[in-house]
């Protein structure tokens, strides 16, 4: 059976390539982060969702995420995933990293949701920025 | 300031080095994980503890962990720790990667204390096993 985390993943990759950005917020929390590029954060999902349209505007709305190889490390209410994220888009030679080891944290709200609450797509590759 | 988190990792890796497991389960949650290698996963701090008193036997008890640099992402209760992880140890040629880029994942409880939920030293790495 598909892991319910990776459903959600596939969902907002979706939201995003659609810039659906009402939709897409609705699969993070409160306040969840987001590393934008290394050394930039956005808190929140106002900052999160402004970020979002950054991006897709600076790659000409034309962005389109996909998920490779997944790995879903539950604890409870609390789980890491460490995905192989690819990125395409129409603009070429962007500066951003296109193939990505990412890690999202989830977590399981109340009514038994899991939400975005950490999504760093650069994953480790951080330490060497 | 130093996060708190990282001086709680510190405090970590001298329990491991001094083979103080008591001490070192005060500080994971009662159902966190630890990727004891690639496909192999100890739930519960039962479970935990068993496994580092098997990598302290392998190791003949001369592991001595240390952390490198290290990001701290945290949203509310939650917090990705990327840290460079360090295994020293008397033993060579162990099979073990010494320098990892490990992946840790802390919630903090209702007295305010972090306390480890998901333990993956092997961060992204575990896409290549």
């Amino acid at each position: 059976m598909t892991h319910e985390i990776k459903e959600i993943i596939k969902k907002c990759d979706l939201a995003i390539k659609n810039a659906d950005f009402d939709l897409l917020m609705n699969y993070y929390t409160e306040d969840a982060i987001l590393v934008v590029k290394p050394g930039m954060i956005a808190k929140g999902k106002e900052e999160i969702r402004k970020a979002f349209i950054a991006i897709a505007n600076y790659f000409n709305n034309s962005i389109e995420p996909s998920q490779g190889d997944m790995i879903i490390l539950e604890a409870e209410d609390t789980a890491l995933v460490i995905s192989q994220t690819l990125l395409d888009s129409d603009k070429k030679d962007s500066g951003y990293s296109m193939d990505r080891r990412a890690t999202y944290v989830f977590r399981k709200n109340l009514s038994g949701e899991w939400l975005c609450a950490i999504d760093n797509s650069y994953g480790t590759d951080l330490l060497n920025k």
